[in-house]
């Protein structure tokens, strides 16, 4: 299991709608008024989207309040993450981390460079400032998948300036930004710096509920922007992911909405998961959780909630990660509450 | 201009809306009933698409009529062109050819061989079987673009032999194969051999008239097809185009009214452009026409017929055609009589 979200493969498994905590997507939905975009746009599909993407990157610059000419779009993150790796000669991922990054380096013949987490999950700056060479990527999630960590504001600038100084290369991989409780916007943050050396990637996939569309975007300076446009695959955003990203993000109602409804379950099921024994839960400032088991292995209670009807997440197949770790989305109230029952009658066994 | 299609870069250069002629596009329009498809899939948006496409795989060997393990689904045709030569060691392209095949090709840092198309636009087997080495890639189009012809059948099978001896690759992209008078079908012609070091690449953006839901598939061989499923990109084919491959290739009455519609309009382009003097007009099997200018050059041209309304394919960008070449779709009744209007004016100043 690559991956979360692939609830085709355990079709016939439970008698009944499968509910996916396996990828972690906005419970409430795509913004309301994109199916109306979506049908509109529809009789733009005989021509070609716009190869230079002019009007998309403008919505997203208003929306990321950078300049245009930051802008970058692709096929969703993983697209633009995978250009970015094209461009570095070695890639340095933090363990465990999205399993693409270093999926996508070695596709690529690049070499890799593990630098593992420390056992609280916070950056080994130290150890990344020995192993960092000139044009090498280095590339952390903020917040960071499975653990659900954003990055210090302080251990951040840290790490652009001495990424800065090897004349290396750092990429954020923010998708699950929007989920966060704000105490820093990295866009922000570096406004400064003009990008340099630095690419922000963003995604509408999970906070805009829409993993189907495809459309990743970021900012990073005009030169790795003009970079990214030259290497990237023409076209490679398709027209209904073009139409919908001129329309989310200016419905603000939904993101503030989203954001509060997050931030309100997250609170919840943190507290309620952490009443449980034989867990650890680790804490998290994005939709999903990471929890160590003490108990039974993943595959146990993998197919333990299965049987219940829900979909998690296993992890060890997260590089550094070993056996017995899971993780799940934090959805609706609802579903929510169904998913801690089962919880507690694991518990109870 | 390094593709068709950009109208958005000649906005305001004519008062009225521009007719593309830039781009090969099915004039008929995409098949009736795919907008409802459209609709009733925006609810399947929240989930990711299938990771591993296989409905649509179905959907696509039953269309090629092909076995479902030897289908590849990708972002368009060129996100699996693009794979085919990460697979490879150099690649050998025939010029002039699309863009995109060097293009990919340099920017994943494989050693580009041209190989000049003979005068008349048939191929230099002889040049090729020089050249060719070991996991090497061969890509031809077929039909070609701009060239507009198809590979004679047996010098297709003399070149595959070729190719297969050398344990070399031939990658034949038929993006345009719907639209050619059919003397054999390439996967029917190479079934026997597994499609062993071969991939035969098709699109549903030219014949169905969907650039922008970018849709590529093809047919190779179970092995490559692994190789192509384990390197490309996650999720690259989106929900819509996912939904649209599981509809369009049903609809076998707009299939034929479309071959027989261009075979028609192909038909009388070609012989009303013959007429013309100061121009040479190529054979075509398709759905465009290469044309040579004999008295103007291409950005004269292409002015005279934005001026007009109609935005055409300047050629000079190909590698090895000289300037002086340009290229038009066929399309509509209507709008080729206006074409051709045009290029009487043209003639007659």
């Amino acid at each position: 299991m690559e991956h979360g979200g692939d609830l085709l493969s355990y079709e016939g498994c439970y008698d009944g709608e499968l509910i996916d905590y396996s990828s972690n997507i906005n419970p409430l939905g795509p913004p309301k008024g994109l199916e109306k975009i979506i049908i509109d746009s529809f009789k733009n599909l005989e021509a070609y989207p716009d190869i230079k993407y002019r009007r998309l990157k403008d919505s997203v610059a208003n929306y990321l309040n950078c300049n245009e000419n930051n802008v970058i779009v692709g096929n969703g993150a993983v697209e633009l993450i995978d250009n970015f790796i094209i461009l570095a000669n070695r890639v340095i991922v933090c363990t465990p981390s999205f399993l693409e990054y270093e999926k996508r380096s070695i596709i690529h013949g690049k070499e890799v460079i593990r630098v593992p987490y420390n056992s609280d999950f916070t950056i080994d700056i130290l150890d990344i400032g020995n192993k960092i060479e000139k044009d090498d990527l280095l590339i952390l999630g903020n917040p960071n998948n499975p653990t659900g960590l954003r990055i210090d504001k302080i251990e951040l600038i840290m790490i652009y300036n001495m990424v800065k100084k090897a004349e290396a290369y750092l990429l954020l991989d923010e998708a699950f930004f929007e989920f966060c409780s704000m105490d820093y916007d990295s866009i922000e943050l570096f406004r400064q710096t003009n990008y340099e050396n630095l690419g922000i990637i963003r995604a509408a996939t999970k906070f805009f509920a829409l993993p189907g569309i495809r459309l990743g975007y970021g900012c990073t300076s005009r030169e790795l922007a003009d970079k990214i446009n030259n290497i990237e695959l023409p076209w490679s955003v398709n027209s209904f992911a073009e139409a919908a990203g001129n329309f989310i993000f200016n419905d603000k109602q939904y993101i503030d909405d989203s954001k509060r409804y997050i931030e309100n379950e997250r609170k919840n099921m943190y507290q309620e998961l952490s009443k449980l024994s034989n867990i650890i839960v680790f804490p998290t400032e994005t939709n999903y959780i990471l929890i160590k088991l003490l108990k039974w292995n993943e595959e146990y209670v993998f197919n333990f909630f299965l049987h219940r009807g829900i979909v998690i997440r296993k992890c060890s197949s997260f590089v550094d990660l070993p056996e017995g770790y899971i993780r799940v989305a934090i959805k609706d109230r609802e579903n929510n509450i169904k998913l801690i029952r089962i919880f507690k009658e694991l518990e109870s066994i």
